[in-house]
Parts: structure tokens; C-alpha cells; sequence
């Protein structure tokens, strides 16, 4: 199949090939991965400003380094379309994020190119330096190279790795895509340093002049002469080691233009001969070469299909997280001690205008689930009342500090957590399958489930005075019909009565589920708080001959194994069964394909029931 | 209780007593406190050399803040005691880490002092920065100080935090113990940058003397004046910002000796009245005042009783940690690709002998969880064969990396998750209840729990060329008796088969589950591989009329609850029962109290079965 307009992309079968382009074709290659990168994010969907900024890097990157050979591990992914396209997948580009086609992130299983799992942020360099210090110790051939955003900087992860490699007499090198941005605007005193290091090109300048100058310097013996003689090694190591990352042992490099393609080639070759590890420090633009997206890369970070013409996106379906996010709103309005935390997602999470009205009381950490966590416990400590906003696969980051901080002391941290469930299009990476299970191990954690804007807006108000750790949980996207579950308040709500059947399931997976039960002539079991389960919950589910529960989570040690253990106890005689998904990781589709392949939708729960 | 010895310690109530206290007098009470520290310690055990080194930095501090309205937050913990001490708890302090006595860490639980939980590393700057911020928001009257060691320093929560605090303009400091040591010597580059502050003292010098040369320096219009006045904004700059602290927004102060009392009062009243967020460094010697732990400071980190006047510490008996050490070695000395990774834990970890005859594949990374389980991932991905060895509370922080760098891609990463299950006087921040629920839970990883020396030495030995993950827990201390239980390379091994009664367990409970079977006339069953189970131990565990499991683990999702649900999907309908730890977590005790506590001691088994 050939596209014709992409006349250089159509010949490219190995990056090898782009060692041996002239400019002018490297320049117009650099147009058509543009054009190839728009045109399909507007049809699929994806990541477009963050890949629109690295084109020209990811280009010379393949013209320094010999990939696969050398590594080349693009931290989170979201900044390597333009590595799939020049690494043999640009033929079935167009099957981005869709079922069966290629992921949006970074896949071993995809093309020998990729040489680790990319999704979550921060983890490229620690993965890079161990393949490297592999390659050494076995004696093989090439490298291992990092590219991190500016953004996943701020991940604790990256500086244990960094405290790692720079005590390394390693010739290891990371590449820093600063494009001043994480997801939306960066924050953090690491961001306000990036900032000032782009801005001191004069230093930079005098850097090699004031060298240049110590070193001809002659022993005077009076005034200045002789201060600056005594402290030329002192200066010199002043100077040298003046930024984080030379102070951490990084041979530092840049800021270069990361669109001036020469300009980047030269400086990573540059790096590439030291013997010590290093940093490049490229300077890009989030959205280049695509006016919509440079003037808002924020809204064109990752987008839904859109009009490349008009760079109109659909509007989007209230979703789950602005009903969190207003709920906030209004507790703030009448409560001083209610404060929201997001690591870097204030708009995926809905707190966009808590951050605008309660300015005080917002906190955006960064990439940074660890700290978000453990501040949150802090703030709980000292009198607030804090929601954490997080994305239920990014919990993970903070699974110790659960534990640890918040619930050794039973300290009233609110975890909001977003994307709960299947999350479609974004894939393996991304679903949050995991958090029943892992928030239903930590001792004195209780979990809510709504299943419904008006439940989730409830839930979050009425447990604002709780005394202990609570997680509210609730999926990507919108509610399904309105009205069918109004907000009740209790533990758990029943449907259909009488039935000698019992259908057990929670959030989104109801709507199916009153369906299914109504169908069926079953009984349906509503759990809004899913754990710790009540007496009244387990005393009711006795009385059935069959309990059928469905579950948008990882089997082992959710929901339902721990209903089923229970109910054991108890010594159940009845029939149980659970639907639930098997162990294994989902790939990327649609979420109603997705519940369909682990039966969870209408249909599964209908031949399980009858 | 009056303490003759302590004639200045037995007056002290609160901490505001400090304040009025003459040189001589406080001089007189840091030698008390060391001496109650070693006498303590000598007889209960606990943590020696980086308390002994806290004395005067804990005394200062009491005088410069108003403590509990100013709320001191010592990291990990182990730093704590002169702080207990002087806060009301003198007097029981005979009690340190005895059941129903002080903890060893810092325990809200204890004392209003403080006000957090303390154990695992690297979480005060978040949590003081949490309570900091409440106070400011509520207008409350106070602030929070976390005091962190160098080594804590390596964990990459912190950096998460100063990259929030640092862009604050928070009134808000953090100090810094520096004793170049974390628990053993410290490592990687940030350590290697403070070595650098401290020598540097010539350059402090100099640095103020710059400034006012500089800062008086007249416009002469050529050579090195010239180029001086040009770049003066610039210089400052580079010499004010010349370390990590500075680039990342903190205010440095330091360094200053830590032993000197009256140098580091000062130093905090000054860098307490800042406007901005700013660091004291404050260097102290591991294990002052007591030679022996001066000298080596390593082996008296944490040390089980001694004798205070010789010093002698009784010699361990054989461990599990010193097993899996020797496998390690074996195996390296005959295949290459065998190296092994630490998070500071080398000597905890059994890893001493590895360290020193592999060096070259040896990886301590510092207190780094997350980064060492991806750095393995990487590895594996390079073709080595990792074996990261880490207390099962610790590996905690790994979680999400296990998932989305081990797990997904599904690379032979070996966890040796040492210190599972209870620990004992260490209590509830350290005990390893955990990772059997959390380990289960990750699709595609395999667990073991040898129960005997030479099943541990075995299992690690045979899963060396697994091609998937693979977690090996076994417990702190020492095999039970001797022989029972020899390598047999199955799933699981039977004992005393016939009965209609199953006792299921693994690891450390094997020994009483042995015993109880053979009391009882009941069938062991001992599970090696623990999870996932296989068809044949389901099928086997059917044929019995009871089932009855006991877990060294935390209840929900643990392997018993989810046995339980698999039996159940087989429609087992016999008598099923679970002993594990009841969802809460377990305070300090000898093992022994705490295994009879929750009723996982040979005594609760006969009881159960019978």
C-alpha cells in the first residue's frame, strides 16, 4: 500500500536509511511525519502536541544512534509517534489505538525498536541505564538512551536514577525534551531552574570565555589577581557545577534547539563521545508546526478525534471528573478546610475550576504520586480536609504511602480515584484494574463505587467529615442512563426482590447489570460502598441459592474473591460465581469491547444469571 | 521513678525547659542522654549510631522551636530517641521496643510530640510540608520541620517534595543530618555533591568574600574588570545557585557542625526567620560518644543487646538474608549473567560476600526502591539475570513498577523479599504483611516461600533461568528445626496424607503446622510455590471434608482468602478456615507474642483443626 503524500515516509523501511539524506529531504521528512502525525491523531485520536514537538529530535536521534542496536526508550510514549513512524510501522500507522492496532505508547511486543513498556511517566531512565549497564557487563554492542520530558523530570523515580548513574563513570546519556510543559503547564522549583538555564545564554557564553580566560591566568600577586588565582579552582567548580544537574554528576549539555535538526545532531554526537554520563538539554516546542496546538498544547496534549482543519475537538460528555471536581467546588465554597491535590492532571481530573477559585487551597505537585500522597496525610495532620485526584493506574505510585502515612495512623485523606476500570483506547498501561485490590488490602481503607454523577457528587460531600482514609472510585467517561440510580445513601442498594438470585456488582457495570437482572428475573445487588463489606450485606446475600458477581477489576484479590471468602466463612452453600478480569493485562480497544472480551457487559452477565 | 544517674533527665518534663538551661548544663545533659541511649539500647537493642550522632541537633532544635505547636518530624525514625527523651518519656524509656513499650520510631499513638509515623524513609519533608501548610491555611499558630538524614536523602519522594516546596514562597525548612552514612556508606552522586559542600569550606569563605568584592566593584572599562562587572549578575548566579539545594529553590545553610551546640542554634534561628523555603545542613558523626560505634558505625546501626563496655555484640545465628547471600554468590561465581541490586540494604540483605567478590555486577542504589525494581527490569531486558533482594515492607515502593516495567512486558526480574511476615520489635511500619496480597495480584508473577535453609538455597538456585517474574519471601531470623524440611522441588509437599483434615501454610509456619497435623492426626500440606495454584493442588485439596489455612499475612487478598475463592469456584463444599492477620496492623513484640497474638502459633492451629 503506498500513500502518496508521503513520498519520503513511503520508502523509509529501516532508520538506518536516514543517515544518508541530504538536508533538504531530512527537512521534508520532518514535514511529512508532521502531516502523517496530524492526520492520524484527528482521525484516532491520541497525542498530538507532545509528538509534534519531538520531530526533528526523534529524527536526528536515529541519525546519531544505530536503533535497535542502541535503545532508545521514550519516556511515557506519548512523544514517540515519530520513532514508530521511522522504525518499519508506518504502513499501519492508521491503525493507532484502535483494537488490534498499534498502541499509543511505547511496545516490546509491537517492534524490536521499543525496547520497554511506556505509559507511565519517569521510568525511562532507571529502565535505559540497567539495559546499558547489561550491554557492558556482557560485552555487547551499542547503547541505551533516555528521552524524558521536562514533565516526568519531576518524578522522584528519575533522580533516585539519576543519583544512580551520576556516581557511574558510565558513558551513558539522557536526553531532556524540555518543552516547559509536563501534561499542562509545569510546575515545581525544578521547572523554574530549566527556566532559568534557557534564559542564561550569556552565561553560557562566558562559560567557556572565564575558562578560557583562569587558564592563561598569571601568578600577580596582588588584588583581584591574586583572589581569583587562589579560587580559580574553586570558581571554576562553582561554575561548572552550577545546575542540578552537574551537581548530581551529569555532564551537562544545551540548551540547544531541539527544531534546529543540525543543531541537535551536533550536540548529541557531542555527548555521545564523553566518558562520563551526561545530559542533553533540548529545547522544543509543544504543538511545532501545527498553529492549534502551539497556541493551546494543553487542550491538544491528548485529544479525541478532531477537525484538523478547524482544530475544533468535539465537545466532550460531562464526564465523572468535572461532576468530582464541581462537587469540590461547592464544599470549598462553604468549608475553609476542603483543599484538592493532583500530581499534573488538574484538567483530566476535573479540578480546573477549583484551581482557578480556591487557589490557595490547590496543590499541583507534578508527576509526583509518592509526595502527593504523603503531603495529602500531612495536610489531613494538620487539620484540612484533603481529596487527592488521581488517576486509579497512577495510584499505584503511591501504594506505600497508603500504608505508611495515611493509613498506619488512620489519618482522613479522601482519594478521588479517576479512570477506575477499563479505560479503552489508552490500553494495558493505563486501565485501573488494580486499585480494589490493593486499597481493599490496606487495614481501615474504605472504598465507594458510585454509579451515577449524582451518586459521585454525594458520596464525595457526605463522606467530607469522615474520620478515617476513603477512596471514592468511578470510571473514565459519562454516566450511562439518568435517573436509573439516585443517590440513596445506603451501603448497598437492591433491585428486582425476591428472586432466589443474586447479580453483585458497583459502578459502571450496574447499568448492565439492572438490565440483565430485570431480564432474568433476578435480583440485583447494588454495593455503593464495596469494602470493607457489612454484616447486613453478607446476611442478605445468605439468602440466595446463587450469587452471580461482576467486577471491572483484576480477579485475584478483588472485590469479589474477598465476597466469595466471606460469604465462606460464613459458611454459603449456595452457588457463586464471578466474572471478573482473568489476571492478565487488557490490550487497547474500545472500553464496551474491552467489557465485552472479559464478560462484563449485558450479554456475559445474562448467560451467567440464567 | 527517680533515675539517680540522670540527675538533669529526671527534671525535664517538656522540652521548654531547654530554653533556660545554662552551657554547662546542657553540655551535662547530651552526655546523659548518650549515656541513656547506650544503656537503653545495650540492653533492649535498637537503633545506636545515628541517634548517638542526633544528640546536639535534637537538644538545638528543642530551644530554637516551641515543640508540639512547632511540630518536629525525624525521618525514619531512628534518629528519635533524644528527642523521646526530652518529650515526656524519660521515664518509660526503659521499655523502647518491648511489647506494650515505646516504639522505636516516631508514633502519634505515643505522644502529641509526634506527628507522624516514622519507619520507612524519606517521607517527613512531604508530610511536614503537609502539616506546614494546614497550619498557614487555618491560621494556625506554628510551623513543621523534617529532619532527614543524607541518606533518606536518596529516596526520590523527597526530591518530589522540595520540587513543590521549592517554588513556594513558604517560610518552610528542612534540615539535614548529614553523617555521610545511610545505614551502611552512602552512595551515588548526591552524596558525592555533599562531600563536595563540606570540603568545600574554603569556597564558603570565599564566597562571601566575592560577594562584597563584588558588590563594590567600580566600572574601569577593560580586561578583567571589564569582564568581571559584565557577567557579575551572572557569576553571583552561578556561585549563589552552585548546589543542588539552591538550583532547586532551597535557601542553603551549611555546612555546620553538628556537635557544636551553640553553631547549629544559630544557624537554625537564622534560617528559621527566612522568608523563603531553605535548608540547614548540619554534619554529625554516626555514633558519637561511643568509640566502638564511632568506629563502626555500620554494625551499630541497628544492633540486638550487647555489652555496653566491651562493645561485643552477640554473633548472629545463620539468617535466611545470609543464605540467600551465598546462593547468590555460588551461582555468580558460574554464570556471568548473575548480578544482584540493593536499596542500601547490603548487609540487611545477606549481600556483603556478593558485594565484594562480584563487585562489577553488584548494584546498591541507594534507598531507591522504585528505581532499583526498574533499573532490574532493564537488566533483564539486557539479557541479565537480576535478583533485587528488599524487605518485603520496603518493596512497597516498588509496586507500580513491578506492574507496569516487571510485570507487563513480563521480564525475569528475581524479587528476594526478605523480612516477610512479622519482624517483631520493629513493629507496624516494618513488618512484611503485605506482599503476599499485593504480589498475587500482578498477573503473570510467581511466589515462593521456602521454609527451610536449604529449600530457600534451592529455590533460588532453580528459578535462576525463569523466563517470567518470580518472588522468593522468606523471614527475618532463622530456620526452625533442622531437617524437617529438605528441598523436594514440588508445588507443594504433603505430610501424615489419609486424614480428611488439610492443614494448608507455607514459609515460617511450616514448623508448627507440622507439629499440630501430627498432634492432630491431620494432613499437612505445605505450600513451595504459593501462587498462582495449581489444578493439582485444588484437585488435591477437594478430597478433604475440612480445609484449614493459616497465613503469616494480612487477611484481605492474601493467599488464603484467594485459595478460598479458587475451592469455591470448584464448588468445594467442605468446612473451609482462615487464620491470617485480621486486617489491622500489628505493634511491636518478640515474634513469638505476635505469632500467638493472631492466633498463627502451634497452639491457635490444634485448636482450629481439632
Amino acid at each position: 500500500m503506498i500513500f502518496l503524500e508521503y513520498r519520503i515516509l513511503n520508502e523509509i523501511k529501516s532508520p538506518e536509511q536516514l543517515k544518508n539524506m541530504s538536508n533538504e529531504e531530512l527537512t521534508a521528512l520532518c514535514e511529512e511525519i508532521r502531516a502523517c502525525i496530524i492526520n492520524t491523531v484527528s482521525l484516532n485520536g491520541g497525542h498530538l502536541a507532545s509528538n509534534l514537538g519531538a520531530v526533528e529530535l526523534t529524527v536526528a536521534l536515529h541519525r546519531v544512534f544505530n536503533a535497535p542496536t542502541d535503545a532508545l526508550l521514550f519516556d511515557v510514549g506519548h512523544q514517540s509517534y515519530a520513532h514508530k513512524l521511522l522504525t518499519g510501522r508506518f504502513e499501519c500507522f492508521s491503525t493507532l489505538r484502535k483494537e488490534g492496532g498499534l498502541s499509543g505508547f511505547m511496545n516490546p511486543k509491537e517492534s524490536d525498536y521499543d525496547p520497554f513498556v511506556s505509559g507511565h511517566s519517569s521510568n525511562s531512565v532507571s529502565f535505559a541505564y540497567g539495559i546499558y549497564k547489561a550491554k557492558a557487563i556482557l560485552g555487547q554492542q551499542g547503547t541505551a538512551v533516555a528521552i524524558i520530558g521536562d514533565g516526568a523530570m519531576t518524578g522522584g523515580m528519575v533522580f533516585e536514577a539519576i543519583n544512580n548513574i551520576g556516581a557511574d563513570k558510565a558513558k551513558f546519556l539522557l536526553v531532556l525534551n524540555d518543552n516547559e510543559m509536563s501534561i499542562s503547564q509545569n510546575v515545581g522549583s525544578l521547572a523554574r531552574h530549566l527556566n532559568k538555564i534557557r534564559s542564561k545564554s550569556g552565561y553560557h557564553t562566558f562559560k567557556g570565555k572565564l575558562t578560557r580566560f583562569l587558564n592563561k591566568i598569571p601568578l600577580i600577586g596582588k588584588g583581584i589577581y591574586k583572589l581569583l588565582f587562589r579560587s580559580k579552582k574553586v570558581l571554576k567548580n562553582a561554575i561548572y557545577h552550577s545546575n542540578v544537574f552537574e551537581g548530581l554528576g551529569l555532564n551537562y549539555f544545551g540548551p540547544v534547539d531541539g527544531h534546529d535538526l543540525k543543531a541537535v545532531e551536533n550536540i548529541l554526537t557531542i555527548a555521545k563521545n564523553q566518558d562520563r554520563p551526561a545530559i542533553v538539554h533540548v529545547v522544543t516546542v509543544k504543538g511545532k508546526g501545527y498553529g492549534y496546538a502551539e497556541k493551546d498544547p494543553d487542550i491538544y496534549h491528548g485529544v479525541s478525534p478532531f477537525n484538523k482543519e478547524s482544530g475544533i475537538i468535539p465537545c466532550e460528555r460531562l464526564d465523572y471528573s468535572f461532576i468530582a471536581g464541581q462537587a469540590l467546588c461547592e464544599m470549598a465554597a462553604k468549608d475553609s478546610k476542603i483543599c484538592a491535590i493532583t500530581a499534573a492532571m488538574t484538567s483530566g481530573t476535573g479540578l480546573n475550576r477549583f484551581a482557578t477559585e480556591f487557589s490557595d487551597r490547590f496543590f499541583d505537585v507534578g508527576i509526583a504520586e509518592e509526595h502527593a500522597m504523603t503531603f495529602s496525610a500531612g495536610l489531613a495532620k494538620g487539620g484540612m480536609k484533603p481529596y487527592f485526584a488521581v488517576y486509579s493506574s497512577f495510584l499505584q505510585r503511591s501504594y506505600d504511602q497508603i500504608i505508611h502515612d495515611v493509613a498506619i495512623e488512620g489519618l482522613p485523606v479522601h482519594i478521588l480515584v479517576d479512570r477506575a476500570g477499563l479505560v479503552g483506547e489508552d490500553g494495558k498501561t493505563h486501565h485501573g484494574l488494580f486499585d480494589l485490590s490493593f486499597l481493599s488490602g490496606v487495614p481501615g481503607m474504605t472504598i465507594y463505587s458510585p454509579a451515577s454523577f449524582v451518586e459521585l457528587s454525594k458520596t464525595v460531600t457526605d463522606t467530607a467529615d469522615s474520620t478515617v482514609p476513603v477512596a471514592i472510585r468511578y470510571p473514565r467517561g459519562a454516566e450511562g442512563k439518568i435517573g436509573v440510580f439516585p443517590y440513596t445513601g445506603k451501603e448497598f442498594d437492591t433491585f428486582f426482590e425476591g428472586s432466589g438470585t443474586a447479580v453483585v456488582t458497583f459502578g459502571r457495570l450496574s447499568y448492565f447489570a439492572y438490565e440483565a437482572a430485570e431480564t432474568c428475573s433476578a435480583t440485583f445487588v447494588k454495593l455503593n460502598k464495596v469494602y470493607p463489606f457489612s454484616n447486613k450485606l453478607l446476611d442478605y446475600l445468605l439468602t440466595f441459592k446463587k450469587v452471580c458477581i461482576f467486577e471491572e477489576g483484576i480477579r485475584a484479590g478483588g472485590i469479589g474473591e474477598k465476597l466469595i471468602a466471606c460469604l465462606s466463612h460464613r459458611e454459603y452453600k449456595g452457588e457463586l460465581t464471578l466474572n471478573a478480569v482473568n489476571n492478565e493485562f487488557v490490550e487497547g480497544a474500545s472500553v464496551s469491547a474491552q467489557l465485552s472480551l472479559n464478560k462484563l457487559d449485558k450479554k456475559a452477565m445474562i448467560g451467567v444469571i440464567s
